[in-house]
């Protein structure tokens, strides 16, 4: 089986980035299967990020960068066929880890991991651990659906949505997992550490491929499911209909029901009825064949040991449209809707994770993971890689990549944290919706653009990388078109985060840092003008104006086209705000009930959810932060742990407390006395999920009594309809036309949203 | 689709019946399936049977018989594709009753119900009506399995004995019936009335079919089978030992285990493995793929509703070794043992079956039915059958007939009536008994033709009936030999009722009626003397000479061969029978028990199991029945309800009794007094089956204390080991000197068993 192995000179094109950071590969895992192989590894990047210290904004770009490190797990797909020309590339671009390699194991595992137990150790200088293979898929289907968001998905046939994601769920057990490789393997994971195969069937993939390279011209996998995609079964296929002329009424059997797969080749024959099908006719049969019998077996399995989740993984889906269609709707029909049939996005890496993770402390429990979206592919395969090498073979890669983030928890004040769904549109579901925000981010781009370049001016490389990042950008915005599902539920949020991913990609650690800067600086110089004219009103003016103040300054918005626009051409301060915020009654207006609540007692904990820099955390939240202080409320505010356009992040904030407590004495005394505090979310963009906030926050959370968030990222496109279990209180200003208009205002239209605790 | 018929000169050889007694078919029903079909009638046959009186034996041929009927259904299998040719044949010969039949209807199901129904009315001049698949199917089942013996099978490939025969039970509910045709229906059945379809899958015989066709170039199912049997699956399938170098032992799984299907296809090519394989082994992993998935779907619907009887149905089995072994391996594996796979003799004509019965009065629940072993075809299809027509195609034919009895009932005595088993030996797993017995019977077949003749003197067709039933009954030797079952259980039971079958067909009632006359005329004629004799005896010498009698009685038996010989060239009598009786201690010797016994209470009633006419009934049963009334026992003679060798039949029995009345007036006065009766048992041949007794007598068993079975048929060959809830007493002398040493003895050894009631 040994092959000479090509020639060192593989490259793969500039262009596509596959294998990435192999250099500073640390650990490496492999799942080698009978026709897919996936090689995992660890690496640590080291990446540039803004620096801000207590004595305010260094003003040299050299000095408001500091290098950081961060992990990130890459997962390389590609046929096994091509295993040796992978693990020849790998080893000609390890370079600097190379060394740190010789003697180290590798966790192995799948059906290859016993065959090419040799291969691996020649190559790559590395012991082989093998790992037993269902443990491995099991790890690794536990590890995806605890942390990758939008994971798992139910799948609709020409449904709206045709993908729809589930919610991530603190509790994922018990489940059932189908994993269909070459065969079926049917698992029952009850916890962590507990599974059980509970059956499994030899009709799986191998069966759809090798009876379809027999009976089709088509010789390659997804050569068959291009033909299934295009025939007809019915050509075929015997339906009820073809027997009974009609439906079965006597058993409930519809007429279109498939009676005998296959069952018209010969039937017809034998009736001297002429028959005329294609390839394609045969292979959608057997796909049909094929997925509804591992269906109906699952949905038995699972209704035998009662378990209503069904995951599907293995290579024989591959998030296939038709067979996860068939799959679906046999499960559905087989169960009679009991139970429900779960595909998952990264089914393919399932072992891969599992092996990686067997022993590696790198990604313990106090981790968690985030799918990065420039590195990882969509759900549907990527596009062709060539290997320039003399067989001159497509390779075709995908990827997955997962970055490292400190542990990330549940907000405990959500009232049903297992139905949290933090967005308020579905752009999958909503096609107005989605053609309008694809658009509009399309617009916004060389704002970004121009942002960005600004950012780094004495940089020589910031032109190339921008124009790189504008072109992939704008290339996945094409490809969310097509394909909104292509990574989990397209939400405002999802395209926000995706700007943010790039930016990072492309050295942009943050393009507003120098108009934060600016805007902070000039809003602190406000301040104690604003704290003195809001003591110069009565204890009732001043709390509706502390209201009115704390939406004008949320109009300070650099991610708002209709603001920037604003902000750019005209002298715009928060008076001028003032004037823009529509009369009431808002669209969503709370405001008496607000002012009747503050007549109650006072809250003993506040969280604040802040949004912008400048202006509105400043003259805006601060004045507001004060008065809930003064009423005996003790006030966290929370702020991103990533900079996202001009938003403030938890380092900024720290900054600006401190500065704040130089121009108010009252400020520095809460400071002080630990009653007002900065906490930071971990979010990294510019909306706000609930289901993943920072560890220490989700604990401190417990205690809070109120909670409020600002802003249209976080209170409007997610959390506008999200229950809480403590008092809420939401605030935004809509600026965006197109939105205002939908929830039925205008531009700068108003939602100040009350709420007492949820009751179910 | 209408087609010209075929010109009527249609004829079929004359050496092979099929659609036997057309002429007096008297009801149709047809079950038109996708493959095959299925006709069914009922038609009321004459037939002789030897004539008694009271009055004596007449002794003229032309007296002795009487014209009789007796009624039989007939199912006839076809493929579908010869059915308007079939259907023409029915027409051409129904010649008497296909007046009646105008404006009649015909019960018709399955798919092609619908479609054919406009020819059936065309050909037959019958109206249509339809009844639903499903209930037939499952009446067809119920009716086979209450009625036919041995109908139900578990298969072991390569198993001593291979086939393992279900004995009759009364209780066959609940059960599952897994119906494979074109597609497969999976139907829960709970009782008469009601059963449920619970699942079905569309991969069935149709899809191994259409399947078949296009992978290999056979096209007739039948070739397919053929092909499957020489392929080996390991050139195609990936076996879990292809995967995993061995066992993959984590998980419990056997390295021959399919872990994919057609898995080597595609896997070996990609791998640059060289691969051969063959139609056949594409045959045969086809059928292992098919058959397994069904069975595994089947295992898991009857573990879901906590069935342990699967039965397998429709034309995907036909009964086939290779397809029932990878059942019954799969809802093994799948189920652990939990789920017994079971196989039907007749699978093929369950919906004919059930079809022909709805409706049909003449087969209510007071009848039973009994498997013609003569005009049904064999576990494994029958000879090809040609058509004389234009296309000279080959139309293979198979059919089942089934003979109407009175009803039978489980004789309530049985210790355990599901597990009774009337045979003391398996000739299916007991090699060496089984050629003994095939030789024996073979050389034995002269005798029988000698009688045969002698019986019908005077008759011109004799010889040539008799030289028929010869070579058919050697044939049919032959077959049992090959496959010893092909007619269910293979016993000396079966062996000896097959004669009676083909004696009947051929027209010897009775061959030993005139024999059984002069025998019985000189045993009257000793009856007082030896009456005297015993009365001459002290009571204790008595109850041994009545025993000794019993046994001498027992010797004469036209039956045995060893005796047969002697019968002829001796002067033979009680006295010189007494002389064969071997000392004490017999093989089976409960004679002081017996006697030990007798001295305790009478018993209140017996019924004794006769066996032989002339000395045995007259000279050793009745002195015996007449101790048994003097000590205030009533008894029941049982006796056959139709003849058997020299067995003594009921109409005998009765003549007999009148005659010893008249010799002996204590006789008179038993009988007189309703003391002393006479009863039929139901049996038409030399053993006894306890399942099927007479439902007259049945019911008179229950106030039994006291059964006595006689005779080596009876005793020996049957219910040697049965469990009685009453004194059981059997005895018999083993008139075959190959037995007789089989059982530790030599010729003319003796069994006395005698036994309290059974205490489990």
């Amino acid at each position: 089986m040994e092959r000479k192995g090509p020639p060192r000179s593989i490259k793969l094109p500039e262009t596509i980035e596959v294998f990435r950071n192999l250099n500073n590969a640390k650990r490496f895992a492999i799942d080698i299967g009978g026709s897919l192989t996936k090689i995992a590894y660890y690496s640590v990047l080291s990446y540039r990020r803004a620096h801000y210290s207590v004595d305010g904004y260094s003003a040299a770009d050299d000095h408001i960068y500091e290098l950081s490190e961060s992990a990130r797990l890459h997962f390389v797909k590609f046929e096994t066929k091509y295993i040796e020309r992978c693990l020849d590339f790998v080893k000609a671009n390890l370079v600097g880890s190379r060394e740190s390699m010789i003697g180290k194991i590798i966790k192995a595992t799948g059906g290859g991991a016993y065959k090419y137990a040799a291969v691996l150790q020649d190559k790559l200088g590395l012991k082989v651990e093998k790992e037993d293979e269902m443990g491995c898929l099991i790890k690794g289907c536990n590890f995806l659906l605890k942390n990758i968001t939008d994971e798992a998905f139910t799948y609709h046939r020409h449904g709206i949505p045709e993908y729809e994601f589930q919610t991530a769920d603190p509790n994922i057990f018990p489940y059932m997992l189908v994993n269909i490789g070459s065969g079926v393997s049917i698992l029952k994971v009850e916890s962590e550490d507990s599974y059980e195969r509970i059956g499994g069937t030899a009709t799986g993939g191998g069966t759809f491929w090798g009876l379809g390279t027999l009976l089709t011209k088509a010789k390659e996998f997804d050569e068959l499911l291009e033909l299934a995609e295009v025939g007809d079964h019915r050509n075929t296929d015997m339906l009820v209909g073809d027997i009974y002329g009609g439906n079965y009424k006597a058993h409930g059997l519809d007429s279109d029901l498939i009676a005998s797969a296959f069952g018209k080749i010969c039937y017809s024959t034998r009736q001297g009825q002429q028959i005329n099908y294609s390839d394609a006719d045969v292979a959608r049969s057997l796909l049909f064949t094929i997925s509804n019998d591992i269906g109906q077996i699952a949905s038995l399995y699972a209704m035998i040991h009662n378990l209503k989740k069904v995951y599907f993984g293995g290579y024989f889906l591959r998030n296939h449209p038709l067979s996860m269609h068939t799959i679906s709707f046999s499960i559905n029909y087989w169960s009679k809707g009991k139970v429900q049939s779960l595909f998952l996005r990264h089914e393919g890496y399932l072992g891969a994770i599992g092996a990686f993770l067997k022993g590696a402390e790198q990604c313990g429990e106090h981790y968690s993971w985030q799918e990065n979206y420039v590195g990882s592919s969509a759900l549907e395969p990527q596009p062709v890689i060539w290997f320039d090498n003399f067989n001159k073979d497509k390779v075709a890669i995908t990827q997955l990549e997962l970055d490292r983030e400190s542990q990330r928890l549940f907000c405990p004040l959500l009232a049903n944290p297992a139905s949290y769904i933090p967005d308020t549109v579905d752009l999958n579901a909503d096609e107005e919706a989605r053609n309008y925000w694809l658009d509009c981010f399309e617009k916004s781009i060389d704002k970004y653009v121009d942002a960005a370049m600004s950012s780094q001016a004495d940089s020589e490389t910031a032109p190339e990388r921008a124009k790189q990042f504008k072109e992939k950008y704008i290339k996945r915005l094409h490809k969310l078109r097509q394909q909104p599902f292509a990574y989990g539920n397209l939400t405002v949020r999802s395209l926000l985060e995706t700007i943010e991913h790039y930016m990072r990609e492309f050295d942009f650690p943050d393009p507003y840092v120098f108009t934060k800067q600016s805007e902070n600086e000039a809003a602190l110089s406000q301040l104690q003008e604003r704290l003195n004219y809001l003591d110069s009103l009565t204890p009732k003016q001043r709390e509706v104006e502390l209201i009115i103040g704390l939406l004008a300054g949320n109009m300070f918005d650099w991610g708002a086209r209709a603001v920037v626009d604003i902000m750019v051409n005209e002298n715009f301060g928060l008076n001028e705000a003032r004037e823009k915020i529509p009369g009431r009654p808002w669209i969503v207006d709370h405001l008496d009930l607000w002012l009747e609540r503050l007549k109650g007692p006072p809250h003993k904990q506040a969280a604040i959810f802040v949004d912008n820099s400048g202006v509105d955390i400043i003259l805006g939240i601060l004045p507001f932060t004060l008065f809930l202080l003064s009423r005996g409320t003790n006030v966290m505010l929370c702020a991103n742990s990533e900079p996202a356009l001009n938003d403030v992040t938890y380092k900024e904030l720290k900054v600006i407390l401190h500065q704040a407590g130089i121009i108010s004495p009252k400020i520095k005394e809460v400071l002080d006395q630990n009653r007002l505090i900065a906490m930071e979310t971990a979010q990294t963009g510019p909306c706000l999920d609930l289901s993943r906030l920072d560890c220490k926050l989700a604990k401190k959370m417990s205690s809070v009594d109120l909670i409020i968030i600002e802003g249209m990222g976080r209170a409007v496109h997610t959390n506008l309809d999200a229950k809480f279990t403590c008092e809420s209180l939401r605030a935004a200003v809509i600026k965006n036309k197109w939105l205002a208009e939908r929830l039925g205002g205008q531009i700068f239209a108003v939602i100040l949203k009350y709420e007492p605790p949820y009751k179910p």
